[in-house]
């Protein structure tokens, strides 16, 4: 599973601030487009020059420039032309990051994890999505061409809802809500999956089940990873927000703020009903090899005495009264029938059968 | 159970501040009434044209609307009426809102949460409420049609205590006070529950017990979402009070943090007792098993060398001595019965007996 | 157990500041009886006319007003009387309080729970006592007739110690550290026990071991919930002590704080021993199963092979030559002799016997 | 285990500033001794009239009176003589005592615990040793005549290290700093202890180890009741040092706060490690019945088979074919090494061989 | 494993700022060698006479000045030499210091801890470096001579990135940079180590998987007891940061930070996952038994009637009538696969087979 464990030796030794690319699979080389929009119009364009994206920028409208694919050169590229830190290129770039914030003179960088469900492979995906707000500009950076802020773009061109009356902070706080609303999505699904385990739990719990809890666990462990710092992020965007978040984007920041709240709580929630799990699993397993052992032990009680009786008349002594008796062997089956029947009466009463 | 598992799908990728109803049923229209009253007097009207209630609110009297259903078409037609900011609205309407409070420059928003022990399934109902609170009027928002209010009501309408002498903080302080009453209740009952289940403990344990115990843990995981967040409420609105909550009302609101308090600390009581009755549940359980195999190992440890000699004398060797003797198969009997007696007291004395 | 379980529902839906008496049996009448003394001497009477104590009150002598007893309408006669806020009354009387704190403009109210271990039962009695502490005079309020007090009273009497020189701050100090000491009274008598079962563990665990571990454990739960609270209550009455704590009084009442440290920490340490106790239970049965199971198989094992030899011989076919040889009855017992033989050294070298 | 278990009824209802000893043995008769330096000379002395001292204590030299033994009447007398408060010389008596510091005008008061690992009867052995110090003198009290400060003795005798340059605060430093390394020695013979417990738990895991690994456990919850609050007092010591403590000597203080906070990591790593001996010990006990449940089950049901084909031809049918036939008994011998040799095979592909 | 267990005889009892090596090894001579750079240029050396060093660090260059070897005697001539505090020549030597952080007027100290994973014995090699920072110098210390700062070095020489333009401070970051991707490259590897762990669970867990967790569990345990307090450590050189780090490398130290944070969460994550690989391994051990108790279960429970039967046909009384019947065998063979038959059917309905 992406993201749970650290990969990051290409890295060690390298000056800081040089720009690695850590993922598995190669960077995609950068796609850049642009939407500008005030209250009255938009405009939409793909940027094929970078030193272009500095003019957009001074004008007087918001200004939101997104770049798929993280291809190492070309963030260098778009990083120094709009004067970015070399940390920051380096911050873009390095996908293990942890969701953080920082604070620069202009601009406030943040870095936050978008979350999807995978269903074919089980497992949950994790995309690392940068941000750089400045007064009236937004550049955003995603690992991968995807289309989840297509929304909040159809937003900006049909004029839904207020985000064309609002700043680059408002827009912010839209993608931001986007991602959180990811999480959601992510958590209802693992929770359906939750679902079906309680009931295999109570149905027929197997060692697959068992698997089943570890990996859920193992995939909470991953989404926390994300969301605790997201907390902190949110939390921070909020107190500093004087400069960049003008006085009404901060009710909406504490709104998504909320959310975030609400899925820690999800998570530390699906936590506690997995570890809960763990114990019905192991003790429905051990109920299960207990019932087997109980019929053992009655039925190998029962036969017990009975065989040793039949063994005792199967001896070869010249001497045994009994053998000769003409009764014996029906008055034998009749002692091995009360036997049985006083074992049976004895054992019901002890609650074993 | 509601409010365990995150359910919110639908609402993914809306702008914020448009309310969307989450629950799974279908929300009933909203049903408004309003109470006025001050020392001397009070008012009661159901409200059909949301327009007259500005006017009330007014009135130098104290106001209480009272909205049931959260039909979303109503709530906006009564939000927008009343000037409640979008976000206020979307909220009233997520009923998978966390309990929280926010202040505007005119008025409080809070949402709690009210349980109720729903006899039937066994499971804890979940129903949110939440309260607009303004200089001389409060305005409620509850799910159903319900008449846990109605106690209020009557108290205001017989001017019992000293509701008609207080103001608005002071109905808002009975209601949330109603509201964490009915934690107890809830609490009382479970508690009658795990009193239950510590019999059956001791009596008669059980894979049944164990997921009632399951049950109760994942209950009591349902009631601490809603529990710890409305401390935080609570408390809140104790240190904003100074505009809305007057000096005297402030006591109260103390006074109903402290039953919060105690909520808590005895939701933590019960997770405690649950957690050592899962221990006592699984050493009962082996132990039970324990004492099954320990007479299972006695009966077999006694009989099988028993069974053993019978063997050797039901042997067809021609040249077997003993067999011939005239006293050998009582003699067997005898040494059968010794063998016998060394092994019980020698299960007596390392207490396996 | 008392304390343990939540037990509220008499009061829902009551207006606030009506005080209901919540425990289990009826509230006794109250017995008020008052003692004034100052550094020269001391008066001592039993009161029955409430409107007596308020001028008592008045005098510049210290006054100890003690009221046994929590009859409802005997304690709103007395609180009315001397002008109690309503919700210090309910307090009174709502036995199942938390301890608290609560300061008014002319004293403080606290409440505290004095606990005492019934020898009879096995189990820890809670009562609660309220305490009202003004410039010169100091209320206190018990459920029950009893004479812990007494020892308090004796040393105004004989004037033993400082106690008549100081004010009625340092009488509120004494007698909550009367109530401290009586918690660790409670926690020796539960060492003692903890001391039994960890030697019941070495010897002889058994069933009821668990039962005592988990009912030690509950205990713990209750004190603890008495403790914590009182904790934050001495912490705040030190902190807020200026008005009615004086200078002097304060070194004591950080001694007493040091006290319900050490309950606190006596507590966890218990609550640590009990769970390392259970592991040892758990692995002690555990233990004694293994070594049955162990003999079992090995007084099993020893004995197949040698009795699927005797059934082998025992077997009627017209043609099997061993039967008729000389020596093979002997020679049989032989080979079982050395089967057996190299058995045990199997299992000696393996170390299973 | 001294230090692990509440005793404190012997104080129950006394006025407090009553000294008591609470500990098992008689206290010892105080013996006085006092060293008094500057950078130049020194004087020794055995003190056996306590109004000596006072005198003593108002020479510009630093003077360090040690007393040793606790007898309740000569702490009176001693601490009467140099005036210090009531609580002092209960808190000075009372070994049960919390470290705790406390600030006096004059002097500071602290108390802390000095532990020895008793080797023969594998126990920690807890000593309270008490100080007050002024600006120019150091008072020690300790429960028994031992020599540990004889170290720091000999520096001021033999003028080494920088401590007869230094005033009283620096000597107090230096004893503290005597009792931390004590902790290391305990802990480090304790990590011995723990080495030798998980070769065993490799090698032979036995009941007895797990009884080791509970002492272990109860005797790091004792060191850590001594630890944790010796944390607090020495860091207050170091926040209210602008008095007694000069410039100087805070550099040492957090030197050796340093210390114990390493002191307090190997407690915390020791119960890590001791938690994961737990778990290991159990498996390896359950691994081990596992290997001879194995066994048992292989032995058991390869013989069943061949044991049921014996019980058939030894039955006494008229009318049995094969008993006549001539290569019947060897055929059989045939048939069952056959069967044996099938399950066998069966076994080692399940692994279980 | 080095660095878990606590040895720290060798010290007690000397005075406070005796530098003693604690190690297990013998230390090695101190080695020092020098470079000094500026924007321009740079200069080497391996310094012989340690009073050289004090001129070199009055010039106006950069000057990290480089010991390796501890050697007791070494190490207090440079320290006398350059002027540093007894208690810092302490730190220097004690190898098991905890990782700290020290203010003095002229230069800030600190110890760090380098990790590193020594393939062929499968442990965790811990080394201490301490790093003394003052204005236009650092002065580091190793345990060994090693080549791991060579990488630095080598930036230096060849002018790489921005370290010849910034000063002292950016260098002592450079090197904690390094030392702190020490433990990715750490944590990579068992992180690698766990999912081969993962995968033998789920393929064939025994005993020896056990004890690679608790191995891994110990390792953990170790590198946290590192890393935590260099969190403190980095977090604190940010905080007093004015004076030595200058503004622009603050920025990097909050990188670095930031760094130390992810070591910690992947710590936390892997004691996570190990505590779930602990329950996985118990369960599928327990799990394994089972399925091998379920087998003999059913074999015994199908044999056990079948051999009664045989054994009641081996008696041999005179009258048994069935013995002379002519079909008697053939129909006992029939009645005994019908028995088989049903008990197989029985077992298939309740899924055991």
């Amino acid at each position: 599973m992406a993201g749970i464990l650290v990969r990051k030796s290409k890295k060690t030794g390298l000056p800081p601030g040089t720009p690695v690319y850590v993922g598995d699979e190669e960077p995609l080389p950068a796609h850049i487009d642009e939407i500008s929009y005030d209250k009255d119009e938009f405009r939409e364009k793909v940027v094929d020059d970078v030193t272009e994206i500095l003019d957009d920028l001074k004008s007087p409208d918001t200004t939101w420039v997104n770049v798929n694919g993280l291809k190492v050169s070309d963030i260098i590229e778009i990083g120094t032309a709009m004067g970015f830190h070399p940390l920051i290129q380096e911050d873009i770039v390095n996908t293990l990051q942890r969701p953080k914030v920082e604070e620069y003179p202009d601009h406030i960088f943040f870095v936050l994890k978008m979350i999807k469900y995978d269903e074919e492979s089980e497992e949950i995906d994790v995309e690392q999505v940068s941000f750089i707000l400045g007064d009236r500009y937004l550049v955003s950076f995603q690992e991968r061409h995807g289309d989840c802020f297509n929304i909040i773009r159809q937003r900006i061109r049909e004029n839904k809802g207020i985000i064309r009356k609002m700043g680059a902070d408002y827009l912010a706080y839209s993608l931001i809500d986007m991602i959180v609303d990811g999480y959601f999505t992510v958590l209802e699904q693992i929770g359906d999956r939750i679902e079906e385990i309680e009931d295999e739990l109570v149905i027929n719990p197997q060692i697959d089940t068992l698997h089943d809890i570890y990996a859920m666990k193992r995939q909470m462990i991953g989404i926390r990873k994300s969301v605790w710092p997201l907390r902190e992020v949110i939390s921070r965007l909020d107190r500093i927000g004087s400069k960049q978040f003008k006085e009404g984007t901060s009710i909406y920041i504490r709104d998504v703020y909320d959310h975030t709240i609400q899925v820690i709580d999800a998570i530390e929630t699906y936590r506690d009903l997995l570890s809960g799990m763990l114990d019905i699993y192991l003790s429905s397993i051990s109920n299960k090899m207990n019932q087997i052992m109980q019929l053992l032990t009655i039925i190998g009680t029962i036969f017990i005495p009975l065989t040793f009786l039949a063994g005792i008349y199967g001896m070869n002594f010249q001497y045994m009264p009994e053998l000769g008796w003409r009764n014996a062997y029906p008055a034998l089956w009749g002692i091995m029938i009360i036997i049985t029947g006083l074992m049976v009466v004895y054992f019901r009463r002890r609650k074993w059968l």
